[in-house]
């Protein structure tokens, strides 16, 4: 595969996407999925693999100076890159959702979607992120780390929760970027030790939003992760290696809390 | 005090602010201030002291579901609610920036000032918020804590830094919300281990944001932290006993980094 690595943007016309199957990076390929759905919008991607920081290359951070994916450049608008899953959205949506299938007009349903975008990108995202490098990926085992960030995204899902006993989708009851900005977190709380069993209107959010063909489809660009809620709970039982190393998992996590006196209450 | 303890709203018109003097409080407080200086727009606002939890309180979870401040009420929308400071901002630039002096129109440079706030939202506070919980605020010394966030935290202001070599300001060289949104969490550099001097494009913009009367108004609401740059480095240079600690948790950081071999790389 080495010879696909990319160096540099392959479309001339349209929304190229870099991108790879993180939480964050499914944002924008289920989008562009739901509005080539809609629309007949086409698009080019590319797989950036972040585990071989391609991101932080030269070409890419011209493009998006954070080096973080996605990133995506309208070719239809002189090459403009747009980076920050929030902003990708929000582009996209003013520029190729002319009928507002999954945007606001009224200001206050603007304003709504716009504040769960936020919750997402300023809490839920970077917050499970942490729990993820305590959880799984830090090079020592740092049980303060794990429970302090695995709390706090118990703290998150559990608003999401509690607005969802009501609703079917987060703005006007209608489904729209502001459910598909959350909805790449929410397939990754199991990898991210929260049992999503405890959170039942957001588990029925969840079903809801999975069942879009156009997710799916989003969810397999560059190629689905499986580390979302559904193929790992199929590992578990189809692998019984993986399934002790996850029971330590989250054996490890307990007795994190436990020495931290961490007590859940959301909302 | 105990008697000023905030338990619901004061006003019945305009905006009103639930906030406190935090690198995200201050976003709030400064926008409406230079919205009251530019328009007249007035506002009332209302201290929670976050050290009590009054955000945690029902008649604020009301409001604010995250539990977190800054929150606004708009009284003249019905009572309309806003949290989270980057749609906190965009509301008020939607609403009460009829003629965007603080915001744009040409819709790239809507779209650059969005991701210069989501950056700020997902990126720079989220992580200098956590650098400052390990070097600040957790209750036990965890060096792997410290120097992954404080070194994030450095390679966020790095990315500001570059962008700011050939600019005045983070969008079309002019003042806007993209820049109010960053500018408390910069004021708060030196709180959290980050020598802001090794940043010269960035302490240029910080001075010049800081020479504007409305944000020192605004760094005012409730009250001037102690821990701006400003302050906290003229505190180092009266109290001597301040000034000894506050060096030992310098050679703490720096330790931290040399145990895990950190080293800066940014942009």
């Amino acid at each position: 595969m080495a010879s696909e690595r990319p160096t540099g943007l392959k479309a001339n016309k349209g929304i190229e996407l870099l991108t790879w199957g993180t939480p964050n990076g499914v944002k924008a390929s289920i989008f562009l999925e739901e509005l080539k759905e809609a629309y007949g919008k086409e698009y080019t991607w590319q797989g950036i693999n972040i585990s071989q920081n391609i991101q932080k290359e030269a070409w890419f951070t011209k493009l998006g100076p954070n080096g973080r994916i996605p990133v995506i450049v309208d070719h239809d608008q002189g090459g403009f890159a747009v980076q920050e899953g929030l902003a990708i959205l929000s582009y996209l949506a003013r520029h190729y959702d002319p009928d507002h299938r999954f945007s606001f007009t009224e200001p206050l349903d603007v304003s709504r979607a716009e504040q769960w975008m936020a919750w997402q990108h300023g809490g839920l995202g970077p917050m499970q992120g942490q729990a993820n490098h305590f959880v799984r990926f830090a090079p020592e085992r740092i049980p303060y780390g794990i429970q302090r960030y695995v709390g706090e995204t118990e703290r998150l899902v559990g608003i999401l929760d509690n607005h969802l006993k009501d609703t079917d989708y987060l703005v006007g009851n209608r489904y729209s970027t502001a459910d598909i900005a959350s909805f790449g977190w929410v397939n990754a709380l199991r990898f991210s030790g929260v049992d999503i069993d405890r959170f039942p209107n957001l588990k029925a959010w969840y079903e809801r939003i999975l069942a879009r063909p156009a997710v799916v489809r989003g969810l397999a660009v560059p190629s689905r992760s499986p580390f979302g809620n559904d193929l790992y709970a199929q590992k578990l039982k189809e692998d019984k290696e993986f399934a002790e190393k996850e029971s330590k998992k989250y054996e490890e996590i307990k007795a994190a809390k436990e020495k931290y006196n961490y007590k859940y209450s959301s909302p």
